[in-house]
């Protein structure tokens, strides 16, 4: 017999992390969708970039980016030291290996807000820790609308703003889940759904065998 | 530009439906878990086996189990028209092909309590369509303590009962997720979310493709 209170047996299961992906054209709601789920779930966080890029007025090295050199961007490419990478209009930004890593394997899960090419280079550094989700909008109204809302906007750059949305819908294929983000909080309620279908999976849960072997060591 | 308005353009993505298994040892909430399940859900619904066995007092034949004659079992066997099927002491049991196929097609989802052997014949008759869930118990106490619940059963039953509890438990690697049903709302929550997320897999959602070609039709 256990000696033990019952209550004290089970304290969750120990999960490696995992790498949530999403994906959307501009203007699917996608931001949004990140915010409300870091904001619902304390165990996720955002993958923090770093870049050669200089910083905006308000970010904040650390939290926006880490802004880096690109000497110093360079080493960490050498040193592959970077999950995936892409240069930018000139500046180059990447996701870096360690904190990913350290997330995981302390069974802390990570969100990516990138397009379909970080996420088919993710998809080759990590790929059974990856989840991808691609949002798209519910009609094609709402996806105009949202592409031509800034008024100042010439009909060249929205036509260049359209023919990308077009190309990264293009690849939805690629990706695990799809959400159609109709109501932003069934939307929600389905990403966090999914968010939490993940971290059950068994192969995930890592503490499982050592849990079952003490649950039925007396049998 | 469109005509039709915006609110009709997206009425959900049709979706072939999905096999949704159990199984635990006995005295772990499945039975509980499934309940809620159905209770919570108008999409999925139990599936009904047929059996050889004789109808107990309060069963209703189409409801609780289809009761069929030994000739009629073996005729759909030698069809090819249950999925599974298994002899328990001497009583036929089998899951019929025609109603799981009906469903799945139209976007229906079949919930099946059954143990590692019929997941597994399951497994090899329709592999895609499949989500198998393990439930556990959260303490040894706990299962011990369902196990022995009947006061009047002698040792050589609960020990019997205890020896087929842990041979179920041994086969939780051959699931895709593991769920511990230590507080029965948070268990049925993880459950749900697993058919949430489920439902939401790109290949399951068959409609993606036209939905995607209407959505970008004009960008």
């Amino acid at each position: 017999m256990t000696t033990a209170p019952q209550a004290s047996f089970f304290a969750g299961i120990a999960r490696r992390g995992l790498l949530f992906i999403m994906s959307s054209p501009s203007g699917a709601g996608k931001t949004t969708l990140s915010r409300k789920l870091l904001a619902a779930d304390k165990l996720i966080s955002m993958s923090v970039s770093v870049t050669t890029r200089k910083p905006r007025p308000g970010e904040v090295d650390g939290k926006d980016y880490y802004f880096i050199s690109n000497d110093a961007f360079e080493t960490m490419v050498a040193d592959g030291d970077l999950l995936e990478w892409a240069n930018v209009f000139g500046n180059l930004y990447g996701t870096p290996r360690k904190p990913v890593e350290t997330a995981l394997a302390a069974g802390r899960d990570v969100l990516f807000d990138i397009d379909w090419q970080g996420t088919q280079q993710l998809a080759q550094a990590m790929k059974d820790d990856l989840v991808r989700l691609f949002i798209l909008p519910p009609a094609p109204d709402v996806l105009r609308e949202r592409l031509i809302k800034r008024a100042q906007d010439s009909s060249a750059v929205i036509a260049k703003r359209m023919a990308e949305a077009a190309h990264e819908i293009s690849h939805w294929p690629e990706y695990d889940y799809v959400v159609v983000n109709d109501d932003l909080e069934k939307a929600h309620q389905q990403v966090f759904a999914i968010l939490t279908a993940e971290r059950l999976k068994r192969r995930r849960q890592l503490g499982l065998a050592e849990f079952v072997r003490n649950l039925t060591k007396e049998l």
